[in-house]
């Protein structure tokens, strides 16, 4: 069936590859005879990720984009990391739903990812949807995060370019979000630029970058700021140009091939992780796991004793 | 060394205890010797979990539950997982610096964690920090942390009280964190409760757990909606005694004992990762991985195969 199913996604089958993308997401088995199976298809498509704080206005910038590339008659992927992830499955919200209206045209294909499982399990099935896309034919391949998390953080920055949108006055955490994502970025956005501050915004990315300026000037590539209002189309001309220009630039410069080494050791890291928490849930019952808690819970055992006791169980390995 | 810092933990020296969380964070096998040796003296603290999104006034709001346990003389300790974690190894903010006023007061002992590795390093140092703060005498332990990411709220969910902050008139991506933390929430606050929006706010949260009336009352609990202006701080002491509600609902309908599991399993679960991520480390080399990566970009391998040789030549663990 896994056959039938890579053959017509191949061919351009949209529901072939939806179901695809489902098995990796929910059957480590099947991701596994996949994604063998596709792996010679892929290395085409170019990973842009886009992230950035709540409400920034992250998925109207990419149904922006998405228009843009379709105009150059690009086959479009959106992979939709989930923030809901972790419990409900992933409701599609509003601005999803505005998203959606490209996903009747044939060369735009959306989806919306929303794994459970803490030990890697988003990241290897996000990596894995990207690589079935590849295959699929697109071109080009969004990825959009909420910039806030960890897993989140990892999954974007395995991304060719890296955007990443802020708005006007927002608080302290935003602060420091900017500035623990300074390092990923390679272009940096401000949306919603018709909203009191934006200028402010913009003079105090700039003067991040200042700070920061033997890293790109090392790196051969200082981040563009671009100001849109995605909602009126306002500087989506712009940033899509800058992200060619980061293309170019990765293309003429060979780092191109460090970032794509860069995600396949994430993907790697991704994959142990995630076998490794398969591994421990076949060999340790629901039981074994019941009587090490109580023990920890009457302070006969503290909890590396008993993370070594899961460890040798399941794995045999020795801590 | 370990031994004498630990003695004068115990005697409630916080420089003391300050080096032993740094231990925890950097060096694993100092933090297992730190755990094993206090975890006699751990059990005793009650753990409140702040969680909300960037802006949301999480800090401030804690800044004033402080006061009120200190009213009460409670020792307090409060964990503040930095959000730019990842990257910037945690700068301390506006909010966090307004905090730190309480860092003279003998009886509050407040701690950034902002620990790098993906594989479960910022999960399993923020427990054994808990766990120090609960040995070194904390009768409350705040731990505050941005509600968006998978890593993030796994790490507060194990709280024995999970309280969760929102602000009036966010955009989709609030709508749909809220509705992910809807589940692990025991108390909902909407702060800033003088900004447009506030009622509806409210009404909403209403309405979204009437939604879920059968999984609270099947709980027993129904989580109160508190309104607050942290700031000024109006709704305090109906938060304070929320909490205190909650809490007294654990206890009593023996709830405590199934949290109390929840968050040792997942303590066992943090540590089991980064054991392993450790152990990776040490057995393979860069240039091991090097070669791997080498024969993914040429499609000679696929990343499947490449962890199973990881996973082989680390653990001896055939997948």
């Amino acid at each position: 069936m896994i056959d039938e199913l890579i053959e017509r996604m191949l061919k351009g089958d949209k529901r072939a590859t939806a179901r695809l993308i489902t098995f990796v997401e929910n059957n480590e088995e099947k991701a596994r005879e996949i994604v063998k199976k596709i792996y010679p298809y892929t290395g085409r498509a170019y990973i842009i990720g886009i992230t950035g704080p709540p409400g920034s206005g992250k998925s109207t910038l990419v149904d922006k984009l998405i228009k843009k590339a379709r105009e150059e008659e690009k086959v479009v992927g959106v992979i939709a990391i989930d923030p809901t992830s972790p419990f409900t499955g992933g409701a599609l919200l509003g601005d999803r739903i505005r998203m959606q209206r490209h996903s009747t045209d044939p060369g735009v294909f959306i989806r919306s990812m929303a794994t459970r499982g803490s030990l890697g399990g988003l990241a290897k099935a996000t990596n894995d949807a990207i690589k079935i896309l590849d295959a699929y034919g697109c071109d080009v391949i969004f990825v959009e995060t909420v910039g806030v998390g960890q897993i989140e953080v990892d999954i974007v920055k395995t991304a060719d370019t890296v955007v990443l949108v802020t708005v006007p006055g927002l608080g302290d955490d935003i602060q420091a979000i900017k500035a623990g994502l300074m390092e990923i970025a390679d272009i940096f956005v401000v949306n919603k630029a018709d909203k009191e501050g934006a200028e402010a915004t913009m003079f105090e990315l700039e003067l991040m970058l200042d700070l920061e300026k033997e890293k790109w000037s090392k790196k051969g590539w200082k981040p563009p700021i671009v100001s849109t209002i995605a909602f009126t189309n306002k500087g989506i001309e712009q940033l899509w140009g800058a992200i060619n220009k980061h293309r170019e630039f990765l293309l003429s410069s060979g780092e191109i091939e460090k970032k794509r080494k860069f995600r396949v050791e994430e993907e790697i890291k991704a994959i142990v992780s995630s076998t490794i928490a398969r591994k421990i849930g076949e060999k340790m019952g629901e039981d074994d796991i019941a009587i090490l808690i109580e023990k920890i819970a009457k302070r006969e055992i503290d909890p590396y004793s008993a993370a070594d006791l899961v460890l040798e169980k399941a794995l045999g390995v020795k801590a």
